[in-house]
């Protein structure tokens, strides 16, 4: 499989995808990404996160403009309800991995895409998170997608586009398999 | 401890805070929550997510507003870097459900909180994601969140907020320890 076997779809420079792959595996170390996020308390539950630079690929990576995120709590849970729950921002984030995921591989694999949609649900008891029962974790206890897909190929291999997603997916990883997470606290 | 005790403080409606915490001490059956995300894609890895209604408290609740957040590549892993990637939405939830707790917990103790800030890093080898090889994880290896905390308390005790704040959270028990995903698939 060669670059020139494949053109641009589904909005994927899969030129420039297929490249990408080989100069990494040619040269492991533009492989270490670093990303990072700075949330900034507002008031109450609301607060305000930016997102710019990153490392990878070399070195470190600017961007033409800052991102920001707000989140809150709803007002059934004391919130101002400004902007989605941390919680709904984690759900969205693993509908929106396997979505940009299951693009590029429809793209490389040449099935051009219609809609695609991914709905997430995520069941938690809050008994957890507001210290009412120790024996109650404090995140979800299960959570569920449900993609509807369309494109120009066999329901089989449309399918399968979705299990090469979640095969590959940075955040379904770390949702079902969990990662080490340091805290530390500066005062002042 | 009573409602009484406690003024609102932060931006928190601290009575309102421990008045619902008594409601669900003795209706567990309010502290079932389903939140629910949908992810609809556009174009290459941008894709756009819908967060409206869930269920609480004991029904289907409502918002006055709809939320939208965007996810994109950045051009170094060939999106157009329209909006955060789905990492970076990972790693604000992280830190946006951290801090909205330590505003929850500073609040209930009644110590008047300054600027806030929690920078969250996060470390990927993207060869796992890439497809390029089976021994990398897909995921981060590892996360670190730096908090910087001013208030009206000794050190030892902002300390102590941010303690608190990572024993019940949600999102910090996600990321660390895991839910199951179940994923399913619909052609057309």
């Amino acid at each position: 499989m060669t670059v020139t076997d494949h053109a641009p779809l589904n909005g994927v420079d899969t030129p420039t995808l297929f490249a990408t792959v080989d100069a990494v595996r040619e040269q492991p170390e533009l492989a270490r990404f670093q990303f990072r996020t700075t949330t900034e308390w507002l008031s109450g539950t609301h607060n305000r996160t930016r997102i710019a630079g990153f490392h990878g690929a070399g070195g470190e990576q600017h961007r033409d403009q800052e991102f920001t995120v707000d989140a809150d709590h709803p007002t059934v849970l004391v919130g101002a309800d400004q902007a989605p729950t941390p919680a709904e921002h984690l759900l969205q984030a693993l509908g929106a991995c396997l979505t940009s995921g299951l693009a590029n591989i429809a793209a490389a694999r040449g099935i051009s895409l219609g809609a695609v949609t991914a709905r997430v649900e995520g069941d938690i008891d809050v008994r957890g998170l507001l210290g009412i029962d120790d024996d109650v974790r404090n995140g979800f206890e299960s959570i569920r997608v449900v993609f509807h897909v369309a494109g120009d190929a066999e329901a089989e291999q449309l399918r399968r586009l979705v299990g090469r997603a979640a095969a590959r997916s940075t955040v379904l990883d770390v949702v079902t398999g969990g990662v080490p997470v340091s805290i530390d606290v500066a005062t002042s």
